[in-house]
C-alpha cells in the first residue's frame, strides 16, 4: 500500500452521490406526473371542443401549484428561495452564510421547485438540485441537524470546515449529474463554477460521487415513468438516461464553423442581453417591493406573481397555436428532391413520424382517418408546430427541437413566436420567489434561435440529407449548438457546458461546432457583460473573490504589481495580547464585530510582535470556560508542551455556547467595574494560529491578491521590517469596488502613474 | 468592455493550435504511408506462398526504420528519446530541464516517432506529441531560437517566465487534441497530469487552442489518406475523425457495472504490474549500460535494441497467425439462435462483413470463389483472428477489438497470444531510446483483456443481439472498457481518460461503466504502486512537488501539521547584505551554486533582517554591468523612486551574458586580492525582490508545503520573531525521501511522538 486508502471518506461520497441520485429521481418521476395530468387533461378537453373550459383547468391548475410553490418559500423557508447556486459558491469560496444547509431549506425546495417545474413554469431544476445536493452533502457527512437536535456516532472525523467544504462540493456535482444524467458534466461544473478550491485527490472522490449518483437516478429513471414501472428493472433505456438523445447524428464539416461562430456571436448578445435584463427584473422587483410598508402585502405580492406567471404561460399554451394552422407531416426520403407530404406510416423517417403520432396530434388538429399502426390512434397526418414547443413540457420541447432529419420540421413563425416567449417569460419567472433554475430554459432559448438559423440555412442551400457532403445543414444540430451558444453567454463555462451537452444528447459528431459556439459567445459576452451567476453573486452582496484580480479604472486593466500590501490594508488594527486582560478582552469583543484578531507578544526589547491570529469565535469559548482566566499576573505558558491545554480541540471547533443574541449579555459582565474578572488574564499562547500569515508593507498587492485567494485565506496581517502589526487585509478589502475606490485616489496622488 | 481582452494573446493560442494540428497530421499521414507499405508489400509475398522472403522483407523494412529511429535519438538529439511526457511535467511544475524545448529537439521527436510506430513498434504517438505540442507552444510564443540565432519583433511582451509555462500547458494539451481527436479530453489531460498551475482563464484559452488544433488535424485527416485526397476537401469523415468510432452501441443494464468493475481489478493489477515491469527493465538496462565502459558499443547497444524489438515483432506478426486456423465468418442475425456462418454477403450485420471482408482477407488464408460486391475481392469466407490482431496496425486492430455485435469474432485463443505479445513488448519497446508513447499501446492491452472478460460472459449467458434486456453483453462494449481501465490502472486519470475514451469512440452509452472501471482500477493500482508517470518522474530525478504532500513513515501517513517549518529548513543560509562588498558577494557565487540567497537589512538597532530574496542570475547581471558597482561607502537608494534603477527589467530577465563554463573565470577577477573592485560595493535595493514570501519557525509544516505548491515558490526563507533569517526551505527539502528521513529522525527524538 503506497499511499492512505481513506475508506469512510469513499463510502461517504458514495452515499452523498446514491441519496442525490434518489432525490434527483423523485423530482423526476414528480415533476413528470405532475406536468402529465396538467397536459392530458387540457387536451380532452380541446379535444372535445371545450376550449373555454380546457384554458380555465390549465390555469387554475398551474396557478394553485405556482401560488403553492411560492407558498412553501415565502412563508416558512425564504433560504429556498431561487436557485441556491451563488449561496452554495459564496459559501465554498469562503463566505458564510445563513441557513442555507438546513433541512427544512432541503423540503421546501424540492416541494417548491417541484410544484413550480411540474406545473410548467418556464424554469428548470438543476439550480435547486445543486442546491439540494450541496445540503445532502453538508448534512450526510456532518451527520448532524439543528433541526432535529440529534447527532450521529459516525464519521466523526468529518466534522471540520475543511471536509464539511468538500462533501458539500461533492453534493453540488451528484446534483448536477443527477439533474442532466451528466456525471462528467457535473464534475467540471463544480470545478470550473462552484469551488473555489479543488485537488486531484478531491477530483477522484467526487468522481466517484458523481457515478454513484448518475447511475442511481439513470437507473430508476428507466424503470419508472411517473412512478409506474416500465420495462424490467436494471435495464438502462436510451430515451430515459439520456435527456435529449440524437439519433441520426450527422457528420460535420468545416463550413458549419461559420454558421457555429454566428450562434456564438448571438449567443453572446442574447446571453448578455438575458443577464442585463433579468438582473434589471430583480432589481425593480426589490425596490417596488421594499417600498410596500405593510408586510403582509409583500408576501401577497410574492405569491400572486409566480400565479401571474403561470397564467400568462397557460393561455399561451393554449391560444396561441390556434393562431398557427395544422400542417402536414412532411417526411424527407433519402431522394431529397421529392418530399412527400402526409406521410404517417412511412418509414424512411421513422422515429420521427411515430414521435409525432404519438405525441403531437393533441392540440386542436383534427382526428383523421388514418390509423398507425402499433397504437389505436386516429390522425390525419397534420401537427400545430407552435403547440409543439407550448402545449407540452420543455424537455419534449427540446427533444424536437433537436430531431435531425427534419428539416421543415418548424417553420419561422412559431420558432420567433416560441423564442420571445420563452426569453421573456423566462427572464420574469427566474426572479420570482419560486425554488428555480434556469438551465433546462437557458438550452431552449438557445435550440430556437438555433433551429432558425438552421431553416435560414436550409432556405438557402436546400434540404440535404444523409451522406452527402451538404447533410451538415440539418436545423436539429443547429438547434443543439444554439443551446450551448447560449449557455455559454449567460454562464461561460467552456469543458462543463461542452460536456453537459454531450452527455445531454449523445452527439459527439458535433462536439467542434459546439466548442466553437462556446468560445465565441464568451468573447462577446465578455465584451457586454458579467457572467449571469457571478453577476447574482454581486447583487445578493456575496463577497466572491475571484481567482485573478481584475481591477478596471478608467477602462483600463491595473496592474496590482504597482501597489502594495500596505496601499490597500485596512488600519489601525484591532489586536489582542498573549496574555490578555479579561475585562479589556471582552470590550474589545463588545466594541469590534471583527472575526479575526492579530495576536502580540512583548518582546524583551519592548517591541510588540506579531504571534499568530485568533478568531472571536475562540476568544468566546475561552471565556465561557472559566477555569482558563486566572488572577494576574500570568507567566506565559511554555509553548513546547502544549498538549495540556484545558480546552480541548473540539470544543474550540464546536464554537461559543451562548447563542448570538445573548453574546452581548454574556460579555457585559466582565466588563462590568465590580466584575469578579477585574483583575484575571487569560493566556491565549495554546490557543492561537501561529501559522497565520503575515507579509510586510512593501509586499506587492498582486502576490497578496493571490495568496488570500489561492490559500482561501480570511485574514492576512501586514507587519514592518521588525514585525510589528501595521495593518490586515481581508476579503473585504480586496472587492473589486472597494479596490477600485482605494486604488483610484493612490493614483491620483502618486506621481509615477501621471 | 467589461474585462481586457487580450487579442495577441488568444491568436498565439490560436497559432500553436493549428502548427500542432497540422503536425498531427503530417505524423498521422507519414505513419500511415510508412505502415501501409509495409503491410502490403509482405502480404503480396504471403499471397504468392513466398513466406521466408515476406519475413524477411517485414523484418528488415521494420528494422531499417528502427535503427533510423534510434540513431536519430542516439547520435544527434538525446533529449528526443522517450515520451518527454515527464521532462514537460517537471518543467511546468517549476523544475528547469535542459534542452528540451529546442528546435532540434522537435524535428529528431518527429523523425523518431514516425520511423518507429510507422514500422509497428508497440508504441504510440501520444506522448511525442504532448513534447512536440509543448516544443511549439515554446517556440511559437517566444518567438526566439537558440539554434536559428533569431529573435522575432512579434508578440515580445509574452517573453516572460509565466506566460511561457501558459503556451506550453496550451501546446501539450493541443498534442493530445490533434494526437486522439479528442479536444475536451487534451485539456482535461493538460489539467490533471501535467500542469501544475492552472486558473479559469488559461482554461479558456487552452480550450479555444484544443478546438483550432483537432479542427485542423481532423479536418486534414478527413481529406487525405497516405498524403493522397479523399473525398472533397472540407467534410469531416467519421471513420478518420473519429478514431475508433463505434457502430451501434449498446444500452447499458445495472448488471454491468460488475464486469466493468472486475475488468477495473484487472486494470489495477495489470496495470501495476505493467508499471513495476516497465520500471525494472528500464532500469536494469541503465545499469547495464553503466557497466559498459567503451561509449561507442553503448550507442551501438542502443541502436541494436529497437532492431531486436523489431525483429521479434516481426516474426510474431508473419509466422504466429499461422498456427491459428481461419475461421468462417459467423454473422449474426436478428435471430440470436440461428448463427450463419459463410455470410460474406450478408447484409444483416453490414459494417461488420464489409470491414472483414476488405481488410482480413489478407494473411495466409485462402482465396476464394465468392465474389464481393462494390470490391474486386475474392474471398473464400474465412479470416485469421491473430492475423487481425498482428498482422495489421495497432489502429485497425483497435477497431476490430471494439466492434459491437460480433460476439465471436475472437476466440480465446487469439486474445490470450495477443494479450501476452502486446503486454510484454510494449513493456520492453516503451523504454527503449526511440520517441515513443505508450497511451495507443495501454488501449490495445486492455481492449485485449476487455474482449475476453466479455466472451466468457458471452460464454455463460450466450449470445443476445439488439435491444433485448441482455444485449449489453457484448464482447465490443467491454473491450473499451477494458482499455479505460488499464488506461486508469497505468495513469491513475479520471476526467481526463474518461473523456478521451469517450472523444476516442463516440460511444457515450458505455460512460458509467467506464467510470466505474476507471475508478476501480485506481483504487487497486493506488494500494500497489504509483501512477506510472510519477513513477518515471522520480526514476528521472526530477523533484516534482506533489499539490498535496503524502509522507509515510512506518506505513503511516505521516500528519505534517505536527511539524513546524523550522523542523525541515535547510540552514545555516547563505545570504547577501542589502549593500554587499563586491569581492564577498563574488566569493558567495563562487563557493555556492544556491539560486537564491535572502538579502538582509541592517536595523538601526544592529538587528540584520530578512528584507527579499535575489536570484543568483539577477547578481551575475548586476556584476556585469559595473556601473552599478561603485567604490564604498555606499548610502542606500531610497527605495520609494526606484525606477532610475541603470538596469532595466528586460536585461534582468535575459540572465547573465557570460556562458556558464565562463561564469567561474568571471567572478574570479572580482575576488583577486590586487581586483580594482576590492573596495567596490553593490546596492540591491533596487533589484531584490521584495515580495519573497517567509514565515516563522514555528510555522506549521503542512502549510508550507501547501504554500510552496499552490504558489509555486522556490524558495522559502524562515525567520524567528524579530524577522531574522534562520532557515530557508526549498523544492528539493520537501521531496518524499527527504521528508521520511528527517521528520522519522525527528520522531525518534521527540517525546510528543512516543
Amino acid at each position: 500500500m503506497i499511499s492512505n486508502i481513506e475508506t469512510d471518506r469513499w463510502i461517504m461520497m458514495g452515499l452523498i452521490g446514491f441519496a442525490v441520485g434518489l432525490l434527483g429521481f423523485l423530482l423526476h418521476q414528480l415533476i413528470e406526473r405532475i406536468s402529465a395530468l396538467k397536459w392530458s387533461t387540457t387536451k380532452e378537453f380541446l379535444d372535445d371542443g371545450k376550449v373555454a373550459v380546457g384554458w380555465m383547468f390549465c390555469s387554475a391548475y398551474s396557478m394553485a401549484f405556482a401560488v403553492f410553490a411560492a407558498a412553501v418559500v415565502v412563508l416558512w423557508r425564504p433560504s429556498a428561495g431561487g436557485s441556491g447556486l451563488p449561496e452554495v459558491t459564496g459559501f465554498l469560496n469562503g463566505t458564510q452564510v445563513k441557513k442555507i444547509f438546513s433541512i427544512k431549506t432541503l423540503v421546501a425546495k424540492f416541494v417548491s421547485c417541484t410544484a413550480a417545474i411540474g406545473c410548467g413554469m418556464p424554469i428548470g431544476p438543476e439550480g435547486p438540485m445543486i442546491h439540494m445536493g450541496a445540503i445532502m452533502g453538508a448534512g450526510l457527512s456532518q451527520g448532524t441537524s439543528d433541526v432535529f437536535k440529534f447527532k450521529l456516532p459516525f464519521f466523526e472525523r468529518f466534522r471540520n470546515p475543511e471536509d464539511r467544504r468538500n462533501f458539500i462540493s461533492a453534493g453540488v456535482a451528484a446534483g448536477v449529474s443527477a439533474a442532466f444524467g451528466a456525471p462528467v458534466g457535473g464534475l467540471l461544473f463544480c470545478m470550473e463554477e462552484v469551488s473555489s478550491f479543488w485537488s486531484n485527490t478531491l477530483s477522484w472522490q467526487i468522481f466517484f460521487c458523481c457515478i454513484i449518483a448518475t447511475s442511481t437516478s439513470d437507473l430508476f429513471n428507466s424503470s419508472f415513468q411517473e412512478f409506474r414501472q416500465i420495462g424490467t428493472f436494471g435495464g438502462f433505456q436510451t430515451s430515459r438516461y439520456i435527456l435529449f438523445n440524437v439519433y441520426d447524428a450527422v457528420d460535420i464539416n468545416i463550413l458549419m464553423f461559420i454558421p457555429s461562430a454566428i450562434l456564438g456571436v448571438l449567443g453572446g448578445l442574447l446571453g448578455s442581453a438575458f443577464t442585463i435584463l433579468n438582473l434589471k427584473m430583480t432589481r425593480f422587483r426589490k425596490r417596488r417591493l421594499a417600498s410596500i410598508s405593510s408586510p403582509g402585502l409583500v408576501k401577497v405580492i410574492r405569491f400572486v406573481e409566480p400565479a401571474l406567471v403561470m397564467l400568462v404561460m397557460s393561455s399561451f399554451s393554449v391560444f396561441l397555436p390556434m393562431a398557427f394552422k395544422c400542417i402536414p407531416y412532411t417526411c424527407l426520403p433519402s431522394d431529397a428532391s421529392t418530399v412527400s407530404d402526409f406521410c404517417v406510416n412511412d418509414t424512411t423517417n421513422k422515429y420521427d413520424s411515430q414521435l409525432r403520432e404519438e405525441e403531437e396530434t393533441f392540440h386542436t388538429c383534427e382526428e383523421g382517418t388514418h390509423y398507425m399502426n402499433g397504437t389505436t390512434l386516429f390522425s390525419n397526418g397534420t401537427y400545430n408546430e407552435l403547440a409543439l414547443l407550448l402545449f407540452s413540457s420543455k424537455d419534449e420541447a427540446m427533444k424536437n427541437l433537436y430531431l435531425r432529419n427534419s428539416h421543415r420540421m418548424f417553420n419561422y413563425g412559431p420558432l420567433f413566436v416560441g423564442l420571445i416567449i420563452y426569453f421573456f417569460m423566462v427572464i420574469w419567472a427566474a426572479g420570482t420567489s419560486v425554488a428555480a433554475g434556469i438551465l433546462v430554459p437557458m438550452l431552449v432559448i438557445g435550440a430556437l434561435y438555433g433551429r432558425i438559423l438552421g431553416l435560414m440555412i436550409v432556405d438557402i442551400f436546400g434540404v440535404h440529407l444523409d451522406q452527402s457532403y451538404w447533410s451538415w445543414m440539418d436545423p436539429g444540430a443547429f438547434a443543439l449548438i444554439g443551446s450551448a451558444s447560449f449557455f455559454s453567454g449567460v454562464a461561460r463555462l467552456a469543458p462543463a457546458i461542452t460536456s453537459i451537452m454531450m452527455e445531454l444528447t449523445n452527439d459527439l459528431k458535433v462536439l467542434l461546432p459546439v466548442m466553437t459556439a462556446v468560445v465565441v459567445a464568451k468573447w462577446v459576452g465578455d465584451y457586454l457583460t458579467h457572467p449571469f451567476f457571478h453577476a447574482l453573486l454581486e447583487l445578493k452582496c456575496i463577497p466572491f473573490l475571484n481567482q485573478q484580480p481584475n481591477v478596471r479604472i478608467n477602462k483600463k486593466n491595473v496592474q496590482l504589481e504597482l501597489f502594495t500590501a500596505s496601499d490597500i490594508m485596512a488600519f489601525p488594527v484591532v489586536t489582542v495580547n498573549l496574555i490578555e486582560h479579561v475585562p479589556t478582552l471582552a470590550q474589545k469583543l463588545l466594541d469590534y464585530t471583527h472575526n479575526g484578531f492579530p495576536v502580540l507578544k512583548e518582546l524583551p526589547n519592548g517591541n510588540c510582535i506579531f504571534h499568530g491570529l485568533i478568531t472571536r469565535s475562540e476568544l468566546l469559548v475561552m471565556l465561557e470556560n472559566k477555569d482558563v482566566l486566572k488572577p494576574g499576573p500570568v507567566e506565559p505558558l511554555d509553548d513546547s508542551n502544549l498538549d495540556i491545554a484545558p480546552i480541548g480541540y473540539d470544543a474550540m471547533l464546536r464554537g461559543p455556547v451562548e447563542r448570538e443574541q445573548m453574546q452581548e449579555k454574556f460579555l457585559q459582565q466582565f466588563v462590568d467595574s465590580n466584575s469578579h474578572f477585574r483583575n484575571h488574564y487569560v493566556d491565549l499562547t495554546a490557543y492561537l494560529n501561529m501559522s497565520a500569515m503575515s507579509v510586510p508593507c512593501k509586499f506587492s498587492l498582486h502576490r497578496a491578491y493571490t495568496l488570500i485567494s489561492a490559500l482561501g485565506l480570511r485574514h492576512l496581517t501586514v507587519v514592518d521590517e521588525s514585525n510589528q502589526v501595521k495593518g490586515i487585509i481581508t476579503r473585504k478589502d480586496l472587492m473589486g469596488f472597494h479596490m477600485v475606490e482605494t486604488l483610484g485616489n493612490i493614483m491620483e496622488t502618486r506621481p509615477y502613474f501621471k
